[in-house]
C-alpha cells in the first residue's frame, strides 16, 4: 500500500474519513509532505516565512483506519524505513520557539541534503538522523484539535528519537485508531529549540499492529541506536528553580558560545541549536536549583 | 600532589582556608568521599537512610586555591582520570527526589563495583561511567551556602558527563577561586529521579588552569564520547505545559513499564532510573504542550 503525499489534512479530528484501511500487521508506505505544506521551496527566502498561511502548517497524510483498533488498545508502529526529500528547510517563525523574545524577525536557511547529510549553512555538514515529526491517532473527543501541540494520542511530538528501527507505541482513542503522519525532519535536537528542524518531505515505510487492551497512559517509543549521538559535545548550562527558564538560559549560553566559536550570526546559531543540539535534563532534584544542559557535538564547530 | 578525602568541607563559604595552593596548569590527585560521608557502608540498611545526618552530606574535598585567579577569569578543569571505589549506594532518600509524593519511605540498594560495572540489583548490570557529582569554587557573597543546590559557581551540579576526559569552565568568584570537589558516582542517569547515583567514594585526577577576564555565565562543559549512551533504548514520555510534571509523568510511565517487564519492585525501578535512565526535553516549542522523554537502555531489562 502506498499513500500520496496530497491525501492530508491540517487538524485532529476524529471525523475525518480514511483515505485507506489497513489489518493489523500490515505494511504501508506513506508519503508526506513538509511541515510548510508546499508554501517554502527551495528558492524561497526571509518573506516567505513571515507570509507564510498557518492554516496549511503541519500537514499529515492520513488517516489510517486500522481494523479491530479499539479504544483501550495500543496501536504499535515500526519505522522500517525512511528517505528524506533532497533538500529542507529551518525558521525562525516570529512568535514560535524557545527564545521568540530574542529572536522575533523570520529568518530562513535552506538545506541541500545529500550524502547522508544536510548543510544549512555554508560548511556545517549535520549528519541526517531522519524522523517524524508528527504522528497520531484521532482523539476520542469531537471536533477539530490544533495540529500543533501534542497530546497524549501522539500528534507533533517532534521526539527526535522516532526514525528507521524505533517502534512507537500509543494508545487507541476511536475504533479504527485513525492514524496519521506528516512533518518529517531530516535532523533535529532535542528541544527543536527554534520551533523547526531540516524540514522536509519524506516516504516512510511503516509496519502497523494492533495489542489488545494494553494502552498506555502516554505514547512510549524504543529507539535505535542510530538516533544516538556519540561525539564529545560542548555542552552549556542553566541553573534555577524552573526547568523552562533553565532551558532558555542553557540555549542562550550555548548560542553565545557558537558565535564566539564561529562568527555565525546569532539567529544562525539559534537555528543550529534547534537541528544539531540537544537538550537534557542533567539533575531534578538538588532542590532548589535544577539543571538543564544544551549538548552540540564538537565537530559541528571546528 | 594528592590530597586525602579527610580534608574536607560540607558548606560553600569563602571563608573556609584552603588545604592546598595550585599553580595554574598543576596537575593534582585528589580523593573524594561518598556523599553519605562515610555514614553508609556496604552493610548498611534501610534504617541508616534514615537515619543519616544532613549535616554531613556531600562533603567536598579542598578548597584549593589557585595562584593567581581572579574574579571575572574562567577556571577550566581537566578531568584526567577517575577510579571509584569497590562498592556504592543507591537511596530513595524521604522528602528528596523527583517523586517524593510517591515514594516516601527510605530504600537502600548497596552495588558492588567491578570489571566495569555496578550491580544495584542481582543480575541488573550497568556500565560504570564514572563521574564528579559536585564540583564548584567559592562564591562571592559571604557566609555559608548550603551544599545541595547548584549554582552559577557550579557546586552540586550532578551533570553525568563530567567524568574523565571532560573539561569543565567556571566563572571564578574570589580571588584564588578555591576549587573543592566530591560526591562522585559511578554512574546516574541524566536528571538523577531519585536523588542519588551509584554514590562511592574515588580517587580523580585533574589539571586546573587560568583563563584571564573570560568567566562563562553558568558553568560549561566538552564532554567525553565515553559518557554517551549509545544502545537502543526504551523512551517514556512526560506531555503537558509544565516540564517539572511532563517529567515526573515521563519518570511515573518509566517505572510501570520497568515493573511490568521485569517484575521489579517499583522503588527498585525508581532507583534503576536514577542510576541509568536519561531524561530528555525532546520539544520545547509546540504551544501549549511540552515533552519530557526518560530513556532507559533495553539491554538493562532483559
Amino acid at each position: 500500500m502506498h499513500i500520496r503525499r496530497t491525501s492530508v489534512h491540517n487538524a485532529w479530528d476524529n471525523a475525518v474519513p480514511p483515505v485507506a484501511t489497513l489489518a493489523p500487521g500490515d505494511e504501508l508506505t506513506v508519503e508526506t509532505a513538509d511541515a510548510s505544506g508546499g508554501q517554502l521551496r527551495p528558492e524561497s527566502g526571509t518573506a516567505d516565512v513571515g507570509a507564510l498561511d498557518f492554516g496549511k502548517v503541519n500537514p499529515v497524510t492520513g488517516p489510517f483506519h486500522v481494523d479491530g483498533a479499539q479504544p483501550g488498545d495500543a496501536l504499535v508502529i515500526d519505522v522500517l524505513e525512511m528517505e528524506t526529500g533532497d533538500w529542507g528547510w529551518t525558521a525562525c517563525i516570529p512568535g514560535f520557539g524557545l527564545l521568540t523574545d530574542d529572536f522575533p524577525d523570520a529568518h530562513l536557511r535552506i538545506s541541500k541534503i545529500s550524502g547522508g547529510f544536510a548543510e544549512p549553512f555554508p560548511g556545517v555538514r549535520i549528519p541526517v538522523v531522519p524522523m517524524i515529526g508528527t504522528i497520531g491517532v484521532a482523539p476520542p473527543e469531537p471536533g477539530e484539535h490544533s495540529i500543533v501541540p501534542p497530546r497524549r494520542w501522539g500528534g507533533n511530538m517532534d521526539i527526535r528519537h522516532l526514525g528507521p528501527g524505533a517502534r512507537l507505541v500509543l494508545p487507541v482513542g476511536v475504533e479504527g485508531a485513525l492514524l496519521s503522519l506528516g512533518d518529517a525532519h531530516a535532523a533535529m535536537g532535542d528541544g527543536e529549540v527554534c520551533g523547526t528542524g531540516v524540514e522536509t518531505d519524506a516516504v516512510v515505510r511503516l509496519r502497523v499492529d494492533v495489542r489488545r487492551g494494553s494502552a498506555p497512559s502516554t505514547p512510549i517509543i524504543e529507539t535505535d541506536p542510530r538516533s544516538h549521538r556519540t561525539g564529545a559535545s560542548l555542552a552549556t548550562t542553566g541553573i534555577g528553580p524552573d526547568l523552562m527558564r533553565a532551558s532558555k538560559d542553557a540555549t542562550r549560553a550555548l548560542i553565545d558560545e557558537i558565535t564566539a566559536r564561529t562568527g555565525m550570526a546569532a539567529v544562525d546559531a539559534y537555528l543550529l541549536a534547534s537541528v544539531a543540539a540537544d537538550l537534557k535534563i542533567s539533575e531534578v532534584v538538588d532542590v532548589p536549583n535544577w539543571i538543564v544542559s544544551a549538548h552540540l557535538e564538537l565537530s559541528l564547530l571546528s
